[in-house]
């Protein structure tokens, strides 16, 4: 006898269609029947995480290295627990495919008084709220559920954000009423007309430039523009920076590469690369407070070529309809004819200044972080100190850095980098972050051992909240943490599994430990400790403008 | 000089007024401004929590004890995270004054590109959230902060649930523009009339009854009728039984006192003597599903009288606005002359059964708590296993017992210890929660062992979601979760502080380990193994109810 054909098997299918091979979330009891379905799936594995703001963020960071990814909780208490975790995603544009098991039909429509619902008999609450950071939603029946599941997927994959997609306890076990079609996928619409009146206007602007330089950020990722950008500035000679979200969608070794643009908070030569162009073009770049030190860059839009996923801007004039990889060719093609005018400046890149080898501080510390990157080598930095230290490295080759600093979620990376090692074990994952941030989601610990992944963690201890002391209060007890023995918590969340735990307090003992942890083939846990007050220099001058910012009326 | 009286000074002044000693949250850079109050407030106490969702089942754990708690989160990603637990404390009746450190007005006015925003200049997004879990909500300007601050505190203690402030980073340190005035505190409305009919009705309903019982559930504690309701039961003789979210709230060691009552898996003495009763008074009950065994109570309307916290109702007949408490004492003193025709019938309690002692599971286990418990305990029961077993206890006198049966979100009650335990220093809190539910939340020990507090922590050691293999799936994949070192984990998390560990297999084992921890002075974590797919009897019949429900279409 087959097998009935299930709604559940039908959403499952279309994402391992999409390229989905992990389903993330936390078993709940209107989502079990969904469940089995998962664990029968050829193609997809269920990966269990600790809890779901931290199955949230994994899903996050999944989908930062795959097309998209799946997240799954129960009903009320699971999704709400996951909505962090979703809003971060949609701030950042990530698609997440959030499929909530809900109370069966029947249940819902009598209005009962279900445990994991606030009682009211009202089960569309957190639709609602769902609703403030994801991109489109769904209620799923036997009879809508293959037109809207294709629906959610295309817009998920065209926005690259969230979509929620509820799943009634009985839905998912409903045979399906239509057959399985080819899936058809939206394409981001081009308007030829549009795209040769931004080439027009573009040309206009860039003929009498002299000096031309470019900005990208994590737009450029999402959208699939890094390698018709690549081949751009491979062709083409144009001085070019990418703010710090972004960083690592430009190769960092190449000729034209000037650094990390932070507005105000530049070396003053990438400052003076970048904005003393007579024409900017910023590719995937949003302007926002932390990445420009609270809006310090002065980079006016009258010299300006601005292309965002899905329209452009020659200064304050709009073109609609011109998806990001299209202008980043027609610009490509347009400065081949005129870029000899715009010879490259000479360019001398900020390097980590050498230390003296005395304490083990910042300074020391990401002078060794450097050496220690090989190329594809996938880092995770943490909002905090890692974050703002990490904007300082070159990245060799085909190494990646993955930030949250728009949404801003402290502990976000831990379990990103959970989702980030699920998608790509072959390559090696990178975590810095602080002992504050590694507090709030650091069960996950525990699932990465469990399978096995062997991410190479640094848990940089500066006794609390050094962002926040930085901000406001700098010996505030609010910033003060409990203080655990970290490098205690590793065994104990490790089951039978092989861990390497180390703690280092001079760089000596720092080098030591990257020559160990570099041909280990375990989880390795390195406690960093580090001076309580001392930070990056970026992100001190971040925090202050932050300071000024919330202080004023 | 003296210092000005902030909005912020006025907010925390209110918050001493009505009995709020502690401010549980995690700071952020929006509320940084705020913190620097609360910790120079000289009544209340900051209490920093190791992540937000933490935080809310915290303060939903200290609402519990207190007339109110306070949380205190950073926009976007903080109150996010805390949704979950603060959406609990809506579907229980818990009043939580969350406080979300916004950024400063002129940033939102101008629609800036914030950290934590989304990214859109849209600052409206989580107010809209928070709408759908809380009674009342404010975004404070120096303005209206004293007469939002007031209004939502009343609302909040008046309908007993959460309510949702928005203080800007600027607000917060703004002069406050109104003088403090006395705060004055709405009261529940009453209708004489509606009181008097209310009598006559319930008096034509009982007059002739010749059996009469009483069932007692968690709004009774919630509304403040538990003195009232026990004057009553003192003097007049009833049948009674309490739901299991509302155990404790009846002294269980009074003759009339009948047991749990949950349905159809409720024990055959207690299911006859409060169903086959002429008349069943409800006091402060809600029927949902887990508490009852999927609905399985047998209580037809016609035959009730039930007391809700603003109505009451007798049979079909609604009385509005009558408070709970007046509506108790009228039938009270109802009672006292028609009561000599309901002669009290004889009571078996039931008890747990005697064990013979061999292995350690669910009846040895809570045959022993049974006799661990002392007069004053406060009981933590987490959703699964422990919150099933619990209800087979019987409390000693002034114990309580705190489940979150209806929200039902595991993990909660490892954090909500840490609030219950704060507010009440000098009780004995015991914790008794699965593995996979401490999995959740488990950074919140290292709080309580920062903050020295003292629970005795039973984890039932079932290696993975036993409830969730009640429900579906015994043996599916979903259900396991990562093994744990579990006795290594506090001295982790202990910093330099003294903590007990054991971890018990057999019954001789736990029962040393109680005398044990019964006489020490430090926060004493026991991890209890017990057979994987051993399940309290109330759990196995609610869950085969729960399992037929989801699948029902």
């Amino acid at each position: 006898m087959t097998q009935t054909y299930t709604v559940a098997d039908y959403l499952l299918d279309r994402l391992a269609q999409i390229g989905i091979r992990h389903f993330f979330g936390v078993p709940g009891d209107y989502n079990l029947q969904f469940l089995d379905h998962v664990l029968a799936h050829p193609q997809i594995t269920w990966v269990g995480c600790a809890n779901e703001l931290n199955a949230a963020y994994a899903a996050d960071g999944y989908a930062r290295c795959k097309p998209a990814a799946a997240l799954l909780t129960t009903f009320g208490v699971g999704e709400l627990s996951a909505l962090n975790g979703v809003a971060g995603s949609y701030a950042e544009y990530l698609p997440v495919i959030h499929v909530v098991g809900t109370p069966a039909q029947r249940a819902q429509r009598a209005g009962d008084l279900l445990h994991h619902s606030l009682g009211d008999g009202d089960f569309t609450h957190f639709a609602r709220i769902a609703k403030e950071v994801t991109v489109a939603q769904a209620d799923l029946t036997a009879d809508n559920a293959a037109v809207e599941i294709d629906r959610l997927i295309g817009v998920a994959l065209l926005e690259h954000r969230p979509v929620y997609l509820m799943l009634p306890s009985d839905v998912a076990q409903a045979p399906l009423s239509a057959k399985p079609a080819p899936l058809m996928l939206r394409q981001a619409k081009l308007s030829r007309s549009a795209l040769q009146a931004f080439i027009a206007a573009a040309r206009e602007k860039l003929l009498p430039a002299r000096r031309v330089s470019l900005l990208a950020d994590f737009l450029v990722d999402r959208f699939g523009a890094e390698a018709a950008l690549d081949e751009w500035l491979q062709a083409v000679d144009i001085p070019h920076a990418t703010l710090l979200l972004g960083k690592g969608v430009l190769d960092e070794n190449r000729a034209g590469f000037v650094g990390t643009y932070c507005g105000g908070a530049s070396d003053p030569a990438v400052k003076q690369l970048i904005e003393n162009a007579d024409v900017v073009i910023n590719v995937g770049v949003r302007l926002t407070d932390t990445i420009t030190a609270g809006f310090t860059h002065h980079l006016p839009v009258e010299k300006c070529i601005d292309i965002q996923p899905f329209e452009a801007w020659v200064g304050r004039q709009r073109f609609s309809r011109i998806p990001m990889r299209e202008a980043v060719q027609a610009l490509h093609r347009l400065s081949l004819s005129l870029a000899s005018r715009w010879p490259l400046p000479p360019i001398v890149r900020p390097t980590l200044p050498e230390t003296d080898g005395e304490g083990l501080d910042q300074h020391a510390f990401w002078r060794q972080i450097q050496d220690f990157l090989r190329p594809g080598d996938i880092v995770l930095a943490d909002q905090g100190t890692a974050c703002f230290g990490a904007a300082a490295l070159t990245l060799p080759r085909g190494c990646r850095l993955i930030v949250q600093a728009l949404w801003g979620s402290i502990g976000y990376t831990l379990p990103a980098t959970f989702g980030v090692q699920t998608a790509e074990p072959q390559r090696r994952a990178i975590l810095l972050i602080g002992d504050g941030a590694a507090q709030l989601t650091v069960q996950e610990l525990g699932s990465m051992l469990r399978d096995g992944l062997k991410p190479v963690i640094f848990v940089l201890n500066n006794q609390g909240y050094t962002i926040e002391r930085a901000i406001h209060g700098p010996e505030q007890r609010y910033n003060d943490i409990a203080r655990w023995n970290w490098t205690q918590l590793p065994p104990a969340l490790a089951g039978e599994r092989p861990v390497k735990t180390l703690r280092v307090s001079d760089p000596d003992g720092l080098r030591q430990a990257l020559r160990e942890v570099a041909d280990d083939d375990r989880l390795a846990f390195i406690e960093v400790m580090l001076p309580k007050m001392d930070m990056p220099e970026l992100l001190d001058t971040v925090s202050r403008a932050i300071q000024a910012r919330n202080a004023a009326a």
